[in-house]
């Protein structure tokens, strides 16, 4: 494609968003950034691009091929960020590690990542979340967890499941069949990709019995509320698989007295993205919609990491991912729509401004328009636009 | 510096925004996000990046050494976006052109510029500002200017000023007195500077005669409300200038019906950083800061370049430099904090859960807050972080 062409076009992955579509946004911003402070939470805002050391710190280098990256003039690598807990965590262990603790922190923002674009998968995308530093208790979990029911809620999504693991949980399992790193990379994939043939085929190679293969295909196939995670209990053979399910039947009981256990969904075989999580996971569901619109969980190494130890839980929404939700429920996009077209002839312009500023005083959207040619193409223009009221002065 | 060193740092130009920060950032936000949607605007929302010749059309090349690029893995020349006014020119004179005109667009949205850092100047910055797409009417340009006045105000500036001047007054300033393309692009940088010996200097080698350069000096240095029109009449020669003349003097006309005109002062040196105006161009200051806090005009070639002719004003607000404005106003920085802190033991868990609920919906901010070892602890976090009221259970 020649330069010209280019002027014209987005790159693959990035898209520009309408009226319709900024105002739903928008809307949504505005609902999730009240119920974040009314739950005590505080907005942070970081840079767009950073250090790629900084953005990495939290992902062990797993996903450096989908980070956004570019020199700076002083040769630095810098990336656009692909998620906000690393930089926040960053701010935290820094600029604001004499803050007393706890810290609840929000943030409404862009984040990035370099893959193979698909439906509610963009190069960019828009994210709300939390992140709640400084506790380590299944209270704080479960906090985060009923928030995210609360925000989802409030969206107007009529149909959604949050699912809940625990990291401590599976990594149990895979240190009880015990094996190595490379296979337990292969036993995430498969299971990832909802793979039970292959996931079968990795532990019948694992040297595991028979007895324990099917406890732990079982395991990983339960989906449900209280009794899944008292079948649990029954299924888990090591020490650290049942301090993970201790910890997960804690924050479930938390979730109850929140009295959002309805749109909890337990679940061993959720796994995230991120390297940096270490206890609960989880992942919110819409209907009729293949992939999470929500995730995340406690990762309670990363701000050792930075040189500020401290527990961690949060989680982030998808903008985009909601407002395709709330599609496919049959939610019709609003289309902002100004309340008065005040049409005037020049003479009697002071007329017509002071008229549109008295309505917009009373709370109106108004436009002025000056009548240059007929009346009647300014009453199509009003019409294609959807403008009910026409004040001809 | 090395790479565990990078982890804690941001890079050169960039900054976080801590709660307070970002709080007034969202208030303002909100309130110019209001006020748009009642002068008729609707927000549009475009990618951060975008292919480098896209972002390149409205600036003939002159800024190219600003912008942020980056190769994406198919060679393309990707940059960060340096300002909303050509992006949007792109969306309109695509997915937007057959929509009935005049459009009124406006955005909320982070710019990127790689010049050097100074007070007032990072490499990411945040803009609010307008578009108004499809009118060549001096009731277009007033209407913009008005409106940035309204949304001065709005944000709680107590003194500001906003400059008006005209690039078809200028140019014909130049006509006149013959400068070749290299001369007046000097003439433009000593103007920018406000360097008067340089300008005198190059319009004594420019070969006018000393009459028509006292004339000059004295357009260059008028400041003032009607009176400087009047007095511009008597200095302007040639004709493109004085259509230009006429031009302002309707805009001030319009200002004068929104009741505006004492925010205005006529100076016909101001000059504006992007290559795309055509008419009109304004910039606001307020008192104690030496850059403006907003900037506009007329740009009626930038969407024929791009295909679809259409005259278009608009303007864009610096949210940073007004937060700086604020602080040197006075202003004290608010701090977000929460109304209520609720501690509980573990086994009350379910009647503090409830009550925060409760407090919540009321339109109360709550922290929750497990009691984990001795209330002195709490009472203390209480007092560090502002909370007046500890419910304690």
């Amino acid at each position: 494609m020649d330069n010209h062409g280019l002027k014209l076009r987005v790159p693959v992955g990035v898209k520009d968003m309408l009226p319709g579509e900024a105002w739903r946004k928008r809307q949504l911003e505005q609902v999730f950034a009240r119920i974040f402070y009314r739950w005590g939470y505080r907005e942070v805002i970081t840079p767009t691009f950073e250090f790629y050391h900084a953005l990495a710190a939290g992902n062990n280098g797993e996903h450096e091929e989908s980070l956004f990256k570019f020199l700076d003039r002083q040769g630095h690598i810098l990336a656009l960020r692909p998620d906000m807990t690393t930089p926040i965590a960053r701010l935290v262990a820094t600029r604001m590690k004499d803050c007393p603790a706890p810290l609840r922190l929000f943030y409404l923002a862009n984040v990035f990542s370099y893959a193979e674009p698909q439906v509610g998968r963009q190069r960019e995308f828009f994210q709300a979340g939390v992140e709640f530093i400084g506790s380590a208790s299944g209270d704080a979990d479960g906090e985060v967890v009923a928030l995210a029911a609360e925000v989802l809620k409030a969206a107007g999504l009529k149909n959604f499941q949050i699912h809940l693991g625990q990291m401590a949980v599976f990594n149990g399992v895979m240190e009880e069949i015990g094996l190595a790193e490379q296979e337990q990379r292969r036993f995430k994939n498969t299971l990832a990709n909802k793979d039970f043939v292959g996931m079968e085929e990795l532990l019948a190679a694992s040297g595991a019995g028979s007895a324990v293969q099917d406890r732990i295909m079982e395991l990983l196939s339960l989906r449900g509320g209280k009794e899944v995670l008292d079948r649990a209990e029954e299924l888990l053979a090591n020490s650290p698989a049942k301090t993970g399910l201790d910890n997960l039947k804690e924050i479930f009981a938390v979730l109850e007295n929140y009295g959002v256990d309805q749109y909890v969904v337990v679940d061993f075989s959720i796994l995230r993205g991120f390297e940096y999580y270490t206890g609960l996971i989880f992942e919110g569901y819409a209907q009729h919609l293949g992939f999470p619109i929500c995730g995340g969980g406690r990762y309670d190494k990363l701000l050792g990491q930075l040189g500020h130890p401290s527990p961690a839980t949060g989680f982030a929404v998808g903008l985009e991912r909601i407002m395709l939700a709330l599609d496919r429920q049959g939610d019709t996009m609003p289309v902002p729509v100004a309340d008065v077209l005040l049409v005037y002839p020049k003479e009697k312009r002071r007329e017509a401004i002071q008229l549109a500023q008295k309505y917009r005083q009373e709370g109106l959207a108004v436009e002025t328009e000056l009548l240059e040619s007929d009346v009647e193409k300014v009453r199509s223009y009003a019409g294609e636009r959807g403008i009910s009221r026409i004040v001809e002065l």
